[in-house]
């Protein structure tokens, strides 16, 4: 990177085909370029980092072996296919990655043709491409080949494991190729990342394998018929030449591997070789995650989204926060500690996000009291559940649209039994270039009908530390607290830890022409619209900070209910069934009779752009508010 | 059975404790006379029976060995736990069981504290169990054992799999018990079911070394520092003494097995000498669901929850239905087939439930079209998105309560890119015997949320085939219908089948004191009602079938608003969140402000019961729902 990287062949390619016209020799100096383009893409305009530089030579490979995309290549999450999208039709548009109205931060079949299925989710890939090898072989696709690429850190989630279940057994001719880097965002965790490192020391049986079906398929020896005897006698050719378990051949499907994924003459040559092979196949890479920028591949974590930083020195470009509100995750963080260290009872757990939700600060201060599970939230309830049951309280932070994977456990591991787990759920709310998979839009309303809930949101930081401090007090029951990412509103965040009374809202303000409801912090931005609606002369505005979804506070709106005729809610969640549809059906049941008007995010899946620009769309940002509550009063 | 069955031994056992008393040459008998009781019961009150016929010896074993409640025994669905409950103070109570009022269907901690967790849904007994070990280790219970068992077919479910995943790493000295009878409630399916076919027929290294790691321990080799070196030493072993692949070795995880479950002797001297070794271990047994009565151990399937029988022949008392309206289910099972002769896009997934929800009609007559995932809902909605996403039209069956394991999946792999899946939710409602765990309560408010979604719901059998016809015609997108379990009201179901435009409810008669609005079957109940209700003089209530919850028929919702002061909905789901709050939120954006009354489920978890006592419970019964109208209209 000391001169302006040059780009020979980058420049030459605008789609696969174009790539597929080179020789295989030049496939490192693509990989080369690819990397090059992608740093200096990323230093200026911040992305997910280190995951894409880990599958260059992988991406140029599967492209230059595919006929994308009539094959299907399908990604599990689409952290690492920035080098996808540059080859297929996009280097131009790069620039505008993750922006508003830019192109999306994962792949999506809305966008490109060669985005095959959504995969902002982990573990999702493996299911999606064995349904799509399925729908081939009905509709007579024969010639079609579906590729699934799989890291080990989603590899933990019990999804990938049901799709390679289900992929073992149902005739199919799908690729799974599992890309280890012993990464998710934070480090690989588990039983599994143990096992894949197994097979990878002692990989000489598998390469002797290898070679040997290479040479059968070769000679044409290689069929369908003679694949299930072939694996019985690998097995046998395995009892001789090493003491390898292999769960994936225990399942019928072939193994191949551990190869350097960094090799991409190796590897376009070993996808060429096994791609015409029939049934399920799996082939294991060893990646580097952040491959090919130092800084990155020491420290891949902080390097998984770096932000802005400089392509030559590695040197991150941090903002100064200083006299800034601290981040919501920084005071659940802290707090965590604080309330650990006064309540032995108390545990955190959370699927793979220390450093997202700030865990990481128990894990460092108490490491026997904080369970890093890792891709797994159903697991991460369900064993909150079974902590809880035993006399703990764990705190199990969940970003909220990962949550809507641990539905059932809330409702049958929790819930019916009403322990108490106390679920943080973070990035609730529209969370900005991440996108529609990632908004934590739903979860008010799919959590407000289960019962025993306690769920609430802290306007601000204060609030989220008393809301803390009163979960984990006795007979709490299971308790949720949502709250977004990013900063709160009050420097000086320490307050002392008191008990907020559960289902009590507070009056922030009075007022006669409207009554303002709100959940959350997005009170804060009420407060401002109201404040300048009510510069108009003669009109006064009540506001409400509801704090609590559920229980209601039934005193506070039967105050409302009475004294007001109009009523706005506003919530940063899904507008259907969430706050203010409570609130509609307490007016409703008490036979009130106002006119509610209700903010929130519209009933569609939002787009990725800025937290402020997506709340501008929505109608939720202080604007938009007061726009409502002058028609309103009016 | 020939004669009365003689209990000399059960009779003397109340709690474990007096189970414990008792020598080890007892057991058998105990065992026997266990499978006598338990045949006794269930002939007369019906209940699941296979599943708990196939555990007699574990349990027998298991609270002999343990010292229950003290130990944890977690049991994965509670279909197997019969015997537990006969052992643990409810053989009295036992005839009650699955009753109104009387003891619960699965192990509940609310009803005993040998019951240790809830337990209705398959897979997620090794994630509570780790949770239990970890809360001990915590708190310093060093003698407390914790056991989870699981069934081959449970661990098909992601679930079991992370569970497995973070057992294999947290420290813990959890005990899994797999139980494996090759059957969840119809055959299991996929690679692991195969992996552990596998494991079973090579099992002489398994057997070599657990006689020595026996060994070991008697001469008090053995301890957790030798534990580690003990495995390598066994992997080495195998190398010599059979070609065995072992994924729960590889993931550090002890396996013992496979062996015979039904052996009480030796699984009470096998669980005695492992309980006490350190770490996490996996006893892999050997069960025949249905075992020691015949006709059951034939077919497990139709004996899973056989109704009454005759406990000598084994003949079943299967009702008369001859003029009977049909199952909701038969009419789906039919209508999938004739659809799917007529459409080759239409393809049918289930997990697990191919005779419950009658798609094995499908797969005896289009195997190649019908797909049986195995316990696995997630993947049984991403699978069906990856489909969907290359052309098929998946009709995708699932139980609504274990719908709520897919919900991810729904949104995620389904619903953000708009795929035609079609999710038919059976046993939609309240349920009745299998109770809180299996109620189909909350897929209204929990789908509702979702953008792009059509949901649907048929008040009868003709309309659940238009809907069924309806969806799969072109450009109809993620299209739910939803079902309840059993007989519909139509006796001649086999109607034209005829596109019902998406979005459009019907009005069933003109009214004038009152506007009805109903989603689903309990329309039915609520015409009675109405009709009741307009035997007083001068009344008069319109009846309306919404049929969509989404999207709502806003013309016909502003013909009720402009007419109706008072609204009275009715929906068999959950009142938070549901179709009653839909049609408040219609009502609150366009201003109307009709008095609005609700009925459907409360927001408690309803208990088990009949059907018929459980909607009288929840008033939602023809004399509530009666009742409910009258105080409105007078």
């Amino acid at each position: 990177m000391k001169n302006e990287p040059i780009y020979n062949l980058l420049n030459t390619i605008n789609y696969p085909d174009d790539l597929r016209r080179l020789d295989v020799e030049q496939l490192p100096e693509v990989c080369s370029e690819l990397r090059q383009d992608i740093i200096k893409e990323l230093c200026c305009n911040p992305g997910h980092f280190a995951a894409s530089l880990g599958t260059v030579e992988l991406t140029v490979a599967l492209h230059y072996v595919y006929n994308t995309p009539y094959d299907r290549i399908v990604w599990d999450v689409g952290h690492q296919a920035y080098g996808h999208k540059i080859l297929t039709g996009r280097r131009e548009a790069f620039s505008t990655n993750r922006k508003f109205g830019g192109i999306r931060p994962f792949p999506s079949p809305e966008e490109s043709e060669y985005d095959t299925f959504t995969c902002g989710h982990a573990s999702n890939s493996i299911s999606a491409a064995l349904g799509m090898a399925v729908a081939a072989a009905r509709k007579g696709e024969t010639q079609r080949h579906v590729v699934a690429i799989i890291g080990d850190g989603s590899m933990s989630g019990g999804l990938a494991f049901e799709g390679l279940n289900n992929a073992s057994t149902t005739p199919n001719n799908l690729l799974i190729i599992l890309n280890d880097n012993d990464m998710a965002i934070d480090r690989s965790v588990g039983g599994m990342k143990q096992y894949l490192f197994n097979l990878t020391t002692s990989n000489r049986y598998n390469q002797l394998r290898f070679k040997l079906s290479r040479m059968l398929f070769k000679l044409g020896i290689l069929n369908e018929e003679r694949r299930k005897a072939l694996i019985r006698f690998g097995n046998s050719l395995k009892s001789i030449a090493a003491q390898q378990q292999n769960i994936f051949e225990g399942m019928n499907i072939r193994y191949f591997g551990p190869i350097d994924g960094h090799d991409v003459k190796n590897l376009a040559r070993v996808l060429h070789d096994i791609k015409d092979l029939q049934g399920p196949k799996i082939l294991h890479l060893h990646t580097i995650k952040g491959k090919g920028f130092a800084p990155a591949e020491e420290h891949a974590t902080e390097w998984h989204a770096p932000g802005k930083f400089d392509p030559v020195t590695g040197e991150r470009f941090i903002a100064n926060t200083e006299g800034m509100p601290p981040l919501f995750q920084e005071v659940f963080g802290h707090t965590l500690v604080e309330l650990a260290e006064a309540n032995p009872k108390i545990v955190g757990v959370t699927p793979a996000m220390p450093s997202g939700c700030s865990m990481n600060i128990l894990m460092e201060k108490m490491p026997e009291r904080a369970f890093d599970v890792g891709i797994a939230e159903g697991h991460a309830v369900t064993f909150s559940g079974g902590m809880a049951k035993d006399g703990m309280l764990p705190f199990c932070n969940i970003y909220s649209s990962f949550m809507q994977r641990a539905y059932d456990n809330m409702i049958h591991d929790v819930a019916i039994q009403n322990l108490p787990v106390i679920l943080c759920l973070d990035r609730a709310g529209l969370v900005g270039e991440d996108g529609p998979t990632h908004h934590g839009a739903f979860d008010m309303a799919y959590l407000r009908p289960i019962p025993n809930l306690t769920i609430s949101s802290p306007m601000d930081e204060h609030e989220l530390r008393r809301l803390m401090y009163t979960a984990q007090l006795p007979d709490k029951g299971p308790f949720v607290i949502r709250y977004p990412r990013g900063r709160g509103v009050v420097v000086d965040w320490k307050c002392p830890l008191e008990e907020i009374p559960v289902g009590k809202g507070r009056k922030l303000k009075d007022g006669d022409d409207l009554a303002v409801i709100t959940i959350g912090p997005i009170g804060n931005t009420a407060a401002r619209a109201i404040s300048r609606a009510e510069s108009e002369p003669g009109k006064s505005i009540a506001h409400y900070d509801l704090r609590f979804l559920k229980p209601l506070d039934e005193e506070l709106l039967h105050e409302i209910g009475r004294k007001h005729q109009r009523i706005l809610t506003i919530e940063d969640g899904i507008v259907k069934g969430g706050m203010g549809s409570a609130i509609l059906e307490f007016m409703a049941d008490n036979e009130y009779k106002p006119t509610v008007k209700r903010i929130g995010i519209p009933n569609i899946f939002v787009e990725h752009g800025s937290v402020a620009e997506l709340y501008h769309l929505c109608g939720m940002d202080e604007e938009g508010i007061l726009t409502k509550i002058k028609e309103f009063i009016n």
